[in-house]
């Protein structure tokens, strides 16, 4: 029982000290989905952050803009690109609610991104089923808040089929 | 010899019944490409053409807008789309001096564009060898004026590594 109090006090040690998990931001790739949905855009997120700084943050706008390229990863890696003043986003990490397609996937790849991290999985056009190559020194991490990420998902399709 | 002058003639007549083949509209592309190597960016151009008529035309412009998405294939799709209305490219053909990357690719996957002509084999980097799936109705004719696209990338790395 000490033990577990123990391992709970040093968890909220831990979060006191740095609030800037992996969760904190994919929260706010969250927040971008929902402004998506209530655009009646498919509901995809994306932040990019750089020590601990959201740099840009975005999310789908394909139907607004009449343009396929519109997806919130692109948005973000131009944005983050721009703040930066430079093309490379080595020392980035990129939270996206949904698993990149092959555009985003290679984008990702030309931006020599240094981590990806992502909440649900595409199974069926993500790029990890399509066999799209990241670039060699990228980082990936999958499933962070993923069912948060799905049930906005589901939640658009279900409205949709309406 | 009749036989031969007879398939000229029959060429000179075709051609000037319809001037507007995958070489007229290529040559578009190669003016594009030529602007970006007066730019100083690797010389990639793209035209998108729907009904013989050019509703897109941009050339590479990663370095000079620091963002690796400004590839001349994504700026036409953007261009072409925002042309038409609509974010699909069905009845479209996109002319470029160089195979497309898994990002252009991807892009054109979305776009369900009906025909891609392209110029330059891109043996490292051109989404046949990195494996990116184009949609299923999209048709694909490679090596036209490929000779004049890999020439005018061959003179900028030459000039780069002066």
């Amino acid at each position: 029982m000490f033990h577990k109090e123990f391992k709970f006090a040093k968890f909220a040690v831990d979060t006191m000290i740095n609030p800037f998990t992996d969760e904190y931001f994919m929260k706010k790739a969250l927040q971008e989905a929902v402004m998506a949905f209530d655009k009646e855009e498919i509901p995809v997120g994306a932040v990019i952050v750089i020590d601990n700084k959201v740099i840009a943050s975005s999310h789908n706008l394909t139907e607004l803009l009449h343009d396929v390229t519109a997806h919130a990863e692109m948005q973000s890696i131009t944005a983050a690109a721009n703040y930066l003043g430079g093309k490379y986003l080595i020392g980035c990490t990129l939270y996206v609610t949904l698993e990149p397609c092959q555009m985003c996937a290679g984008a990702l790849y030309w931006s020599q991104i240094s981590r990806i991290v992502y909440g649900a999985t595409d199974e069926n056009r993500g790029f990890v089923k399509m066999g799209t190559q990241l670039h060699p020194k990228t980082k990936v991490v999958s499933g962070v808040l993923a069912a948060e990420a799905a049930d906005v998902m589901k939640r658009f399709f279900k409205e949709k089929r309406k």
